[in-house]
């Protein structure tokens, strides 16, 4: 079975959560087993916000992720954006997994976004999904489902 | 089957959604028969968050919703609270439906959860269950679960 990587940073945008669920019901309706490593903050909103765990199965802590990472571990990263250190861990992630990845990015800010989209560019073959989100996440959602269309139809993912 | 109301307004904080899937999925144990009534941007956020709607079954839109409301259309109303506009809609609801109430109030700024609390205090005889949260949502969900206990011993829900 494929297996692909969620990463979640610190949760201030109201879009991140539902946004996750709503990766990994995609992916697992791929045929994916989807793991989602994350703050503890952005997990416990995870927790509250899929009482059941119907949705999200798998969650790890990001920090005890890292530790267990190798080459291979996952075939597909996909990285949530929205915050200095979100970059980090992603370009980290990547460097250490080196397989396809997908970047989220989201800010309010127009200049930080730029910068994130810049960030990860530099460092990474991410494919990116960007989008000037907070409340709304119908133009990340919209944007994602392009991009996962366009991945298959390449069978790259 | 006993009705509840769930309000949602404009969803600036990450711990809404997530928070209003757990209340749901709290009262449908219940035996509730639960109806999501919010701003668009909150709706847009329920669906991301659920794409299966297996939590929440019943939206409305929370204009369409007001004009359609009466006195006992539901047994219970809940209100999320974060903003002067969801003051004013809980507020509205309230004196039309004139049943048992919870207002949850939940903002970062500590005068402005105080000036939130005082007004649904002063215009309604709702319960209050309030936390400076913003990124975490367990102290709300703990607050929350802690009142839902107190209203069942007290045969009041």
């Amino acid at each position: 079975m494929k297996k692909a990587l969620i990463l979640l940073g610190c949760p201030e945008s109201p879009s991140q959560t539902p946004m996750a669920v709503y990766v990994t019901y995609k992916l697992k309706k791929m045929g994916y087993e989807v793991t989602t490593a994350s703050t503890p903050s952005a997990m416990k909103l995870l927790e509250v916000g899929d009482p059941e765990g119907f949705y999200i199965e798998n969650k790890i802590d990001i920090d005890s992720c890292i530790e267990k990472l190798d080459k291979g571990t996952f075939d597909l990263l996909i990285g949530f954006i929205h915050k200095d250190a979100a970059v980090s861990y992603f370009v980290t992630f990547y460097s250490i997994l080196d397989t396809t990845a997908i970047a989220i990015v989201f800010e309010k800010d127009a200049d930080k976004l730029i910068e994130f989209e810049n960030t990860v560019s530099e460092n990474t073959n991410a494919e990116i999904v960007s989008a000037r989100a907070f409340h709304n996440p119908t133009p990340l959602r919209v944007k994602f489902d392009k991009m996962i269309k366009k991945l298959e139809e390449s069978n790259v993912i």
